[in-house]
């Protein structure tokens, strides 16, 4: 059966370099939303804990119930509100106005200020409306955060973003007596603020072991294995696959057939695309729902253990080929 | 939160057309693999059984167990072969001659015949060889098929495949003293061969409303609703989502965004691609992991009803847009 390994080493050295990059790995907030970028949001939060990683990110309340046994001091909820009382350490982001009056009296939030993104977020000219609106209701600001859209980017988009944010944070600390935490940056972002300013910094892609900005320094957690079906001896002109678009080119070419295809959430390759698994061999013709085809009879592949190459097949970013795979693959912490 | 509705009765009309095309329902068998690409194996199940269809076929064993409830007469498991003794309508595809001896006496098999797609089933000149193993090991020949690669393209490939599947199938009549069932149709198969000939079909997509080869006659079960996160109004030049690299035209603009992204197993739309929503509203830029943008203010958006534009917009099948979908998203039959 197909597999995916997470190997811890790979993830305590994507933690160091981060807890370096910002000063202090108290101040490290995991992004473990979307089943931790795919990897499996358990086995992620396990590796958090065991490095001593006190702030997570994720998407919904389902996601962080998943987070219990872990410990963390904070978990932010992107995409939903409080309708009844959770845990102390669940803080929900406000996304819009209508957000504050949806969450019940007490709630810890985090407004998140719209400085470019053009999604979500107060806007800046909301400001006075969302702190009268978060009295009235008598939320916890607990924090003020953006996101950065542009921060991988080598232009000044981020730097003026977080110029917009620390402006509005100043308007609003004249208008709250109590501390809130503040945020902005992501994997990219903290290459571009000083860190010494924030309370935590979001780090996603990066602590997984993809980042542009310093990739030589990172490196990937994930690597995915399949196992052999069948194994078969094709001759030139025979067909692999549908469409039977992959014509063998010799007599007596061994072949086999391995249990990863697009059902599991890998991305179908077609006979336009040339995609290689992790040692070289190429991927035979199109991917079908259950398998694929390459060379040779080895019993088991790794796929890959970099996701790069097939972002790249695949027009598409690394964050994609993983968070699509399914949750039913088999996760191993190695 | 987003979901999927299932429609029942647009699964009824695609089942009357097959079951009208192969001339009696009880020869439907339906693939239920791979969550019922992407639909749900449960709710697409409990369809089945509702409509009187008494075979199925799924990926391994974990997704058989699901389907106890359902009454199937026949479950073929088409990718793991049988430790223990199962229930008794489970079915072991055998793909290769080591998968005879890896299944314990008494175990119901059926053989797949590798009549050109090169993939897995056992190859013409193995046949001896397979029938003394299934001898010598003791198993049940319940059935003996095969699968055609191209049979959606208009040549005589299938034709030939199913020329050689049924010399092969008399071979072994010769040899088999018992009665043993024989199919060999995919969804679009039975357009080509004479369904009376068959004890079953398999039908996958098209029961899922697509096929080709018949597509007006059919409708697809699947819908995809985002709901809104957040609604803004943007100014010309705005920049929307990462890279900003969707620019607002006109001042005034009213934009929403949804919470379906990447992260769903949704394909990501980039700034290169003109992608829409079931209503004609353009997706806005780059998708993110957990949202996409789009005009407007509707508090909901059907995101689909139709896969083939995304699958077009993607250069995909129909099967990878629907197969991708999270099984945690949730699901209702309408």
């Amino acid at each position: 059966m197909a597999y995916i390994t997470l190997n811890q080493n790979n993830f305590n050295n994507n933690a160091d370099y981060y807890s370096n990059k910002i000063g202090n790995k108290n101040k490290l907030c995991m992004a473990l939303k979307d089943n931790a970028y795919g990897h499996g949001i358990e086995y992620m939060a396990k590796m958090c804990f065991d490095y001593g990683i006190k702030h997570a990110i994720v998407r919904d309340i389902s996601e962080a119930l998943l987070l219990k046994e872990f410990d963390f001091e904070s978990i932010i909820i992107l995409y939903e509100t409080a309708n009844k009382k959770y845990d102390d350490n669940f803080i929900f982001s406000i996304n819009c106005l209508d957000d504050i009056s949806s969450c019940i009296k007490n709630t810890k939030i985090e407004l998140k200020i719209n400085t470019g993104m053009g999604r979500n977020g107060i806007c800046i000219n909301e400001i006075d409306e969302a702190l009268k609106s978060i009295n009235k209701n008598e939320l916890i600001l607990n924090g003020v955060f953006t996101h950065f859209h542009s921060a991988d980017e080598k232009n000044d988009t981020a730097i003026n973003q977080e110029k917009l944010f620390l402006e509005t944070v100043n308007k609003i600390k004249n208008k709250i007596t109590y501390k809130f935490r503040i945020h902005c940056s992501n994997t990219a972002g903290v290459h571009k603020v000083n860190n010494s300013l924030y309370d935590i910094a979001r780090i996603g892609i990066g602590m997984y072991g993809y980042s542009d900005t310093c990739r030589g320094s990172l490196k990937p957690i994930m690597s995915l294995y399949a196992s052999k079906i069948s194994t078969r001896v094709l001759n030139k002109g025979d067909g692999i696959g549908y469409g039977a678009s992959y014509k063998v080119l010799e007599d007596n070419t061994l072949v086999s057939n391995y249990d990863i295809g697009y059902g599991d959430g890998f991305f179908r390759v077609n006979e336009k695309q040339n995609a290689y698994i992790q040692d070289g061999s190429k991927i035979l013709g199109r991917i079908s729902m259950d398998s694929f085809s390459t060379f040779g009879d080895k019993k088991e592949v790794c796929v890959f253990s970099n996701a790069s190459h097939l972002s790249k097949v695949h027009d598409t970013i690394e964050y994609e080929i993983l968070t699509h795979l399914l949750p039913r693959i088999k996760r191993i912490i190695i």
